[in-house]
């Protein structure tokens, strides 16, 4: 039996909705997490867990673990008792109810939001034939406090994603001085001379799970290399090899770059060898957790 | 009667809550405006209304003003009839309920929430005998798509809200550049050689009400020259006056600068004659109204 799309609790209530005086409706005062479901598991939930946890604590959201699991467990139960074998599960946490202006109430109570929806096969057209990306006109403010989070504030993401319909599988995402750093939603790596490269995200953008799979996991297993680097768009176009990545979506190859403003492309990519071994790599991983 | 105070509606419903797949939930996708309500008017809502409109567009939030206005009647009316003197009205207008993703749905709705809340008079303690101010420590991001705007996206105002608890009474907030650019809930001006002086906001900032009001009327009826600056700590510190403003407390004169993480006295301001002058100016302008 397919499971209602999208399940979503609220403290631990199926369909519940949100004060509108949730900071995080008010504010875009919290985190939120956007997790594979695979086979029963979460398998990149440690860290997930982790980026979670971590930015809680850099805002001072006092996360409660144990009540989040609570909240967690009965949807994944349920999805697990539908048999479906892909799934997203959403977890959003905002610093809670409170009253008119920034300063945090001192009892606030946090607001634990968790959902799934429906998730392609990891196997999909984009990860077996890859993507065309385009170059976004919107940059990325600098802001170390804020860098590496998946916060709730995402205008930049938004309005980045309004330049364009169905014409391409993401956009890349520069910042104020002109580093690419990600795009929409994802990551990127670079392959070159049978090295990985990867934007540094100290000052913007968001350190996201299958980034931190790759460069810990999937590419020490392979005995590739991983450079963080402040990176170009010229480096970005003279590649070997481009890939996106997410927690979701696996990996993407990417075949062409375009400045659609422009009507030009920038960069076109061959054969993904490197890439290739990456993304068995990671269907191995992910099929071990089953 | 005292009203029920905060009273909220959601699109028309009085106590209604929000989806939690409202996009103002889920990523800060939306707009707001905190009035003044004095004496059966918001006295400078033809400001607001310009900038909630405006920001709408650039947003491409499809706002609908007779929608908008339709559903602050009966809260405006209530407030009226409660007999109550002052308040403060919030409208916050989101994209509205989105599915998973950063992408517009086409479809989407605007969800209209407006707030009544208790208000101090305008001729508060601080109005009267003015503030101390901190430098605070975080810096705001600059990103010229998202200035002057008051949007939804507040994780920096809440993170420099919290570096203090009751010692200040506002908190300035630099670029990185090291350019003051506001406080965390107001506009600041600078009083130097009888001519004012304000922070360019064109990259980082929210473009106030008051300010506006002060640029645009307040200080033409005084002939007072006002001159919008890339604006140093320096300058600020070596003002003749210097003064707090927004559209629900007014104007603040400001006493002292303090840099308390280093306990350090940066600036103290004697009196505030032109100050007085604007503050006499606001008010006669507010009970104009009535």
């Amino acid at each position: 039996m397919p499971i209602k799309h999208p399940l979503i609790s609220v403290n631990g209530v199926l369909d519940a909705a949100i004060s509108p005086l949730d900071r995080g409706f008010t504010y875009g005062d919290g985190i939120f997490e956007t997790c594979r479901y695979q086979s029963g598991e979460i398998p990149l939930w440690a860290l997930h867990r982790d980026r979670l946890l971590g930015s809680a604590s850099r805002l001072g959201i006092p996360l409660d673990e144990s009540l989040l699991m609570a909240y967690l467990k009965p949807l994944l139960d349920e999805v697990r008792s539908s048999g479906i074998n892909a799934a997203v599960v959403k977890i959003q946490v905002t610093r809670g109810i409170g009253g008119r202006g920034y300063r945090v109430p001192p009892e606030v109570a946090p607001t634990y939001c968790v959902g799934v929806f429906p998730a392609e096969s990891l196997r999909s057209a984009n990860f077996l034939n890859g993507v065309d990306v385009r170059v976004c006109t919107q940059r990325l403010a600098a802001n170390k406090t804020l860098a590496g989070m998946k916060h709730l504030n995402r205008l930049e993401q938004i309005l980045a994603r309004a330049e364009w319909q169905d014409e391409y599988a993401e956009g890349l995402l520069m910042d104020e001085s002109g580093h690419v750093i990600e795009a929409t939603v994802s990551n990127l790596f670079v392959v070159k001379n049978g090295q990985l490269y990867t934007p540094d995200l100290s000052l913007c953008g968001v350190a996201g799970i299958m980034r931190r799979n790759l460069i810990e996991r999937l590419a020490p297993s392979l005995s590739l290399r991983v450079e963080v680097v402040a990176m170009t768009l010229d480096f970005v176009c003279r590649a070997d090899e481009l890939f996106l990545c997410n927690s979701v979506y696996g990996i993407w190859p990417v075949n062409r770059i375009v400045d659609d403003t422009r009507s030009f492309l920038l960069a076109s990519f061959g054969q993904h060898p490197i890439t290739h071994q990456i993304q068995g790599m990671l269907e191995q991983s992910f099929a071990l957790v089953d």
